[in-house]
């Protein structure tokens, strides 16, 4: 059966490089391929999309979560947004727990006493005062700290000294941040007084990536700090030449609630202006960096798109709304924000995505449709070809804050960026302006706005199953 | 006159590469060109002296001129040298002015409040406590500052926004590095409060380099820092869009006297032993980095060369003196200290040569000697082309610390390094062990292993002139 089914897409496909429609409902009718083509020729000469990020990341710069600069952010992205003549530009507020650093270092101690260049995690513990001090005991990665006895971690300060790897998909970042939630709580099990990891990241510099760890509120159970690599590196040496004894010293402010919110712009649609199609990004970043990469590029992507259809001489039939996330870096509040207080429309949500990976060239189109609706799919990917974009499968996730619609049953899509770069940048103080290429910047604004403006213009259903489409249910 | 030697060295250069000697007396004996071959080979296969790069910036770290660190790291490298079988293993003492950061930070302060990543310049007055605060004004050149009017300095945070370009040679460096030094002069003279430049390096990440400003004594005339690339472009980016007002907070520690010193370490030679050749690299690091490339790399370099020859069967004829000088970052005091030290026999120093431009491949190999021991330059040279290093001229500088001896008449020689990166580490953080290429270091200890022994060997004078060579005189 599964077997049969992928046959039948497999000629469907081949059919379409043929350039006939794969499925009969899927031919895009020929004024929507037209206004397509208009604008990822708009979008290739954005100016709008990359001005926003500039902006953004110039005149705010780090917008940690529940800070005043978040907040700051917020009041600037309306009025731009405004600026640009979008429909009911509004914000939508809820509260965070709240986790900032005050102060962090780490020293070697003894004979071969020097400074160590590391970041506190979001949601370290502070160090009592004075700091504390203590042996390392490390392990190549966390199942190995997991299955460590209590006795060989009990009193020191563990360190997880486990590599990330660069990928296209970036499917390196999922393996390697387990450590980076995780540490913390595995380690007070057995009784550590801190744990230190390297860096979740692909950079060769002294540069540490920071990032949220597993907690209740905002605080999780330990100091916690990543190293840089080559610091990593040398604790590894020092390690190796007998032991060593480090100095940790980390100061925090935290708040049980503190104010966050969801910015949100429309294009309001016309006969079909209740269903929606949502693309996002996150408004919130790291405090290291002007999060630039991470997501102020996502939200010049969207937000170039839109406009690119907002100037359009009609809008389109559906809603498009774009949806600025608050405070996704520490736990995706803003997505559950958005989930509780729009759900009892959540059906009428017809696509959503979320650029937050970058800025990278596209390389692949994924889809996360129902099986009566791969069609649909597929004619957006032969729109998207001459992108250099390639087809991907059905197993789209949508991004960090549409994963709560896509598991509420919202159809998603991904366009996957070439991370083979991210992972140098994301979470450290070299995610600033300059990192993005603008070149491959302005071709997730044409992806962007040609995929948008199709699903909000054909009235497609994306959600439609194989037996609803052959009427045999 | 000078058209014709030009004429004269080319046809005997056309001679060598025919395989005859360029002039009679510079034929290489036998048994020199075959031991030279020999150590070649072993350099190429070095472990000594990459174990010393690793083993000094992982067990000391960095090594701030007259800081425990530089004192640690003598006592280090004397114990090393003693192990590895040198003669004569010794410190020569100095003192220094001691400069030395505490804290430091800036943060641009208004509607556009966001943290600004800097390093203190060495040398850089302290700002009042709590900090000073000031208007920036920005210049595209040190000449700019230099020429404008005191009263668009006055009161105000002065910003040399200068660009520095990357060259195999490092040449960029010279003409970049003189707003390091004279920011803080110049803007003083103009009652400015304080000099920000852009960091003299030709990376794009968020580390700031610092490095020496002028000064008598350990202070320089305003606190002045460097921001990183990034940080200068945010700041200009800022300018831009109607000003920028910045908080700076430097706290520094100085003394006017601080225990510094020369580490020597000798193979004592046989019936021409009074005579030396020199080769050095200098001990101490400015304090972010390991010092790695600049300068523990050098250090590798010349122990790892010297040590090739004093495990070959015989002693060569001269003394081969190896100087980890003290103190260079600062203002060459291990250089002048060693100048002034050993002045009555600077004329027995018949070569030398230093190694502190990082660990890239030898390229070139370039002399400065009297002209009627051209003849051995090319003899040199011919030996070092099967390493992929191309003939220089014969106007070497000899490096930093050499500078003196040069132009007291001492020959020296320059192996050139690829510098294409050097200036990405140079004077930050990222300078550590793991930017050293294994490959191109020891080809560095090849090219030093190989002319240090044929200087030693052969008895030849680099001082000769072409005078003296024909008997006019």
């Amino acid at each position: 059966m599964r077997q049969f089914r992928h046959m039948a897409i497999t000629l469907a496909g081949m059919v379409a490089l043929g350039g006939a429609p794969a499925l009969a409902d899927s031919a895009m009718p020929e004024p929507v391929a037209k206004t397509a083509e208009g604008l990822i020729a708009a979008g290739l000469a954005d100016e709008t999309g990359l001005a926003f990020v500039e902006d953004l990341t110039t005149e705010i710069g780090a917008r940690l979560a529940g800070s005043p600069d978040e907040a700051r952010a917020r009041d600037w992205a309306v009025e731009e947004l405004q600026a640009l003549g979008f429909d009911s530009v509004r914000v939508e507020d809820f509260t965070i727990p709240y986790w900032g650093r005050t102060h962090e270092s780490a020293r070697v101690v003894g004979a071969n006493a020097q400074e160590l260049v590391i970041t506190a995690l979001g949601g370290s513990q502070p160090t009592p005062e004075g700091g504390l001090e203590g042996d390392i005991v490390r392990f190549g990665s966390l199942a190995d700290l997991m299955a460590s006895a209590p006795g060989d971690v009990h009193g020191k300060i563990v360190f997880i000294d486990e590599k990330m790897y660069k990928t296209q998909d970036g499917s390196g970042y999922g393996l390697a941040v387990r450590k980076r939630g995780e540490c913390a709580k595995a380690a007070a099990e057995k009784g550590a007084l801190a744990c230190l990891i390297r860096s979740v990241g692909t950079q060769p510099h002294r540069m540490p990536h920071t990032g949220g760890m597993l907690r209740t509120g905002a605080l999780g159970d330990l100091p916690a700090a990543a190293l840089s690599g080559p610091d990593a590196d040398q604790l590894t040496r020092l390690l190796a030449r007998g032991g060593a004894r480090v100095a940790l010293d980390i100061g925090v402010e935290y708040a049980d609630a503190a104010p966050s919110g969801n910015v949100i712009a429309e294009i309001e649609g016309t006969d079909l202006k209740d269903e929606i199609v949502l693309i996002g990004c996150h408004l919130d970043s790291w405090d290291l960096g002007t999060g630039a990469l991470d997501d102020g590029a996502g939200c010049g992507i969207v937000v170039g798109a839109a406009k690119l259809i907002l100037d359009l001489p009609e809008r389109p039939r559906r809603t498009i709304r774009v949806v600025l996330y608050g405070a996704e870096e520490v736990g995706l509040f803003g997505a559950s924000a958005y989930a509780r207080q729009h759900a009892a429309d959540l059906d009428r949500h017809v696509l959503a995505s979320e650029s937050d990976f970058g800025a990278g060239r596209i390389w692949r189109f994924q889809t996360n449709f129902g099986d009566g609706a791969l069609g649909y799919a597929d004619a957006m990917k032969r729109m998207l070809a001459p992108l250099g974009v390639t087809p991907g499968d059905n197993s789209a996730g949508g991004g960090p804050d549409i994963g709560v619609l896509r598991r509420a049953g919202v159809p998603v899509v991904t366009p996957g960026q070439d991370g083979q770069d991210y992972f140098d940048y994301h979470h450290t103080p070299d995610d600033t302006f300059d990192k993005i290429d603008p070149g491959a910047f302005r071709q997730n604004v044409a992806v962007y706005a040609a995929f948008t403006y199709v699903a909000a213009e054909t009235g497609w259903d994306f959600r439609k199953s194989a037996a609803a489409d052959t009427g045999t249910e």
